[in-house]
């Protein structure tokens, strides 16, 4: 496939789990999108069902009906929007059906066995097959993923994080304390599945700490990151639906000033389409927040330097679905294919919103 | 009992269904009310769990653990927040444990059997009881309530409706049209239970009409209202948790002014405890808004006339859980035992909120 | 400039008062639209700031700088989003520089100068150019916009009553009784600049009725709706910053059924690519709901019936700024120039949001 | 004053900058407080207007127009709610009036005149004074507060923070790590006075970190916590009107268990009033959030220990307009005249809400 010219490639695409938010979210950008043609979407639940019914976003936009995972057939692109293990367990399948598979899960995300089943409490089911794919960062790995056609998507907290702190530790400088990344999340990273703890008026107002200490995108974070230094997750419930506004709490060695961090994050992300540093001295935008990014592609990353203590605060804000998942997917199947990397994924973020 | 003295009269109280959000609400008014002490509260999903576990407001202030319904012991005061239809299944039950009866449910509302079947969708379980009970609504009938033992506490959305209307239909005017009550309703109306409506990610932010005709309520709206006018109601969900704003549309007869308005609700509502008519040429509270209402027992009621087409726009602010629910109980009650009508309902509710 | 073949148009457009919500939306759409080309963008209070500066979603997308009105230069289009009252007095000067004119205030709607007194409070400054004008709404009056170059962009609140009125009157029918219309409003339709009624801790969770009668759009309601109906509009503020969801109630003469307003609504929108009937009989998004449509360039239209009464309630929800302001004009502007209808409005709108 | 007899003990109370939000709220809770009589607020802006013009939840509750600052008389109880050094300035003239004071701002808290000067840029205008007032938290200075007549009311972010980690520094133990404390802040904690940050299409739903170093409460966190350990404050800004939701970050010594800080805990404050442990295994109010908290006096406090590296994430969620401001100052007031503490304060809060 990757002798086809890139400009006029037109591929099927089929979305396995897609009447979730991450499987919704992934046809939502690959309808509108220039060389991706969907042609199969699967849910159990909603065999049968017109895809508006689930996804009311798309009225008029798609004829498409759901239909059960038995009955998928070939397709040029695969894209698993399943529970986390789901994917895995039946990878064989995919593979058989489809020559690029994308997994927006967990399952292909951690390269080390052990850590997945640390974090996810069970063996891998495929240890075998992890080398075989790439860690859907494109900032990261944009070299790795072209004509990639395995590519796991990372995870939503974990991107803010990752894309938060890479410049600074790609520095080689040693950080003299821990870091401390605190994720402020809205309810759609839940999923699409109701919960006690989702009904709208226990939810709705609330700031709730859900996962103080153990967070499993640690195991991501810890793995794609240099240095190795000690990185601790914290993540809160938010009123929001989409979005993450993480902050990253570090200390720069003596002599270091706000000069080197901004030539860090320039010099790493200057050339990169969808990340902007967000550090203004006037106005009422001075740092990243993430309601200006609710379906757009964009990370926004900002800092403030305590030169009293050295303490740095690291600011990262993204749309959880998109680049947190199902954008940060199409970007990567971008590069993959030598596509225009910014294709299908123009969309501005509203204001206000 | 009326003939205790009723400054220094503690009555006991058992609340069947305490763990939703009608009965956690008069569980919460009840544990701060002087002449009220709550013995029991009764859960069958929740039977043994501490109250604080389901209504976290009231950690350290209560050590009631729930029990179930099977083993309810007397009480001078039951309190029933039951689903429709349970509580008449076995108002037998309840009537050999306790003197005072309060039903928070539709079950004893509509005077009607018939009516009754026909917004409900079966034949009612006790029709010979109906006459027993008093609508606890206390501004249209105060006098009734004094000594009632068998209170049936008004319908929400119908208890905006009637305060906003009452006054004017009992000038014994003939309007000359139709009446319009449209409803903007909060999500705990819809109860504690999780519904996929309920599921945050899909309802915080929306604004649905959830029932454009037909609405239960309008049978007590009927059944309470003089004049027998035409009222069709009209009930949409908002991003709000608590609260209902209804606004009513109506046409005066010719030669009506804002004065004669005035003059009605004046003095029907004049003394009233917690009617207030919100009504201010300038700033920025110029109108009844259910968010200065949360927690509190008042109903905010305000009107605007157009004078070239006679409309008059009447609009009735409350807390659906308390002057909607369990406030509305609570003074009624009040007014049965001859309490100060006021007592337990003192919150002024907060600004800014 | 209509010789030119279309598909390769390229229009430089200007927009004046480009640092408030409709300007900017304007510029948002704009920037991504494939025939327009964005050169000058005025503000006078913003003149010298960068455009991010004030429209933060515009961050990477734009180097363009506020300029003061002063030294606006030719364009090929001219996009006003002026104070009501400040485009007509200034008419001249953009007739001068431009030949395509789009105004998005109320200055060139009401083709009655007295109407427009009577409701602006004030003598029209340029009556004798209201015939230029073509009403901005493309559902009414797409043929007269072909080839326009004076573009009158419909209000909000008033585009929501007349789509959704439209079909239902352009029966003939006689209609029994008066029509009301309810709008629920966000934040955003007030402007950019702030008072004390939009201050967060007043406004947020609020439900107020800001306008209950003698709404200004009664003016291009009473314009545009054939039959001369009386329409009484009422408007109210919600919680959300965008989105508008109206409810008309009125009532059918006897013998319409449903099924005769569906055809109503079908033969007149069949075609329509930015209006979508919603009425679903199962399902959590069974009518429309605003918060689905921000973004977006749709009108959702629902309804139902009342067969006991022959009482309608119709329901049309946009996005305020989108089809309620700067998308219509989008809209409105490529059926002038004989473009795809839908060119610069792809956009799908978010679920979950 | 102190030899009277504290149950019957009635006093006259006058708040100086009443049209705010905190001093607003101390008069919400005045009011309804059995020992103290309103009789006198000021507003130079509202002179002549009454309270429920600036307050609508005071509606029918109290009949006192705001007085201008000059026309202030004497008052057993001067509560002062006033800008940041406008208290200090005008000191001598609040003496002569009244016999007990209680400063909402932050004037009299720093016991040090050059750690002020260095946090709040001016040299202070009283520091001869500074001596006289006592810290206005409870839960530290309660035998202090027996009988004072200067209360110098915490500050409500500090307050989160030093009730948070106060039970573990008390310990004694070295810390071996700083301390991080990210606090989430409503609205409301900016004050009654609109800005561009404050407009609704601005603020609604976003996530703004707007003091990521150098907060002003870091010079009383720092002044009333034991051991001296460096303490960094964060400060985000959430879609919340009230409301803060503090997380502390640091680690315990080696050998530390979670039973230690249980204990730590349980024995500060096991008879605390006001401060609930929240810290719960199962259902969906596991730890303290503060939408639990509007209108109430509490300071939920929760933690969680991670064993593999000793951090500790400590939680506390107060209301920032009650246990941060106002309630904070008249349960001081209480302990000060020695009422029941409690007295004025039993509100429970909402649920759901």
């Amino acid at each position: 496939m990757t002798a086809l010219p890139s400009s006029t490639e037109q591929l099927s695409v089929a979305i396995v789990g897609a009447s979730g938010y991450a499987g919704g979210e992934f046809l939502r950008l690959a309808l509108a999108h220039p060389h991706l043609k969907v042609t199969q979407v699967t849910s159990e639940r909603n065999a049968g069902t017109p895809v508006p019914m689930v996804h009311p976003n798309l009225r008029s936009l798609t004829n498409l009906k759901f239909r059960k995972l038995a009955d998928l057939e070939p397709a040029d692109v695969i894209v698993l929007a399943l529970p986390h293990n789901s994917a895995a367990r039946q990878i064989g399948t995919f593979e058989a059906l489809g020559q690029v598979i994308i997994d927006l899960s967990a399952d292909f995300r951690i390269k080390d066995p052990e850590l997945y089943a640390q974090y996810y409490g069970e063996a891998h089911p495929a240890p075998d097959k992890l080398a075989e794919w790439v860690y859907g960062n494109p900032e990261l790995h944009r070299e790795e993923l072209r004509g990639a056609t395995r590519i796991a998507c990372a995870g939503c907290f974990a991107t803010s994080v990752i894309l938060g702190l890479y410049p600074l530790l790609k520095l080689g400088t040693v950080l003299p304390k821990d870091i401390i990344a605190t994720g402020l999340v809205g309810s759609s990273a839940a999923g699409a599945s109701g919960s006690d703890a989702s009904h709208h008026p226990e939810r709705e107002g609330s700031l709730r700490v859900y996962k103080p200490v153990g967070h499993r995108h640690t195991a991501e974070v810890m793995q794609e990151l240099p240095g190795n230094f000690p990185i601790h997750l914290t993540a809160i419930s938010t009123p929001r639906v989409r979005g993450i506004l993480t902050t990253i709490q570090t200390w720069l060695p003596d002599g270091y000033s706000e000069r080197d961090v901004w030539g860090a994050y320039r010099e790493v992300y200057g050339e990169e389409p969808f990340i902007r540093i967000v550090k203004v001295q006037k106005g009422i935008h001075r740092y990243p927040d993430p309601k200006l990014l609710d379906g757009t592609n964009f990370c926004d990353i900002g800092f403030e330097l305590d030169v009293d203590t050295g303490r740095v605060v690291l600011m990262a804000a993204i749309d959880n679905l998109v680049k947190g998942t199902a954008g940060h997917a199409v970007q990567s199947l971008n590069i993959a294919r030598g596509w225009d990397e910014r294709a299908g994924l123009g969309f501005a973020g509203l204001h206000p919103a």
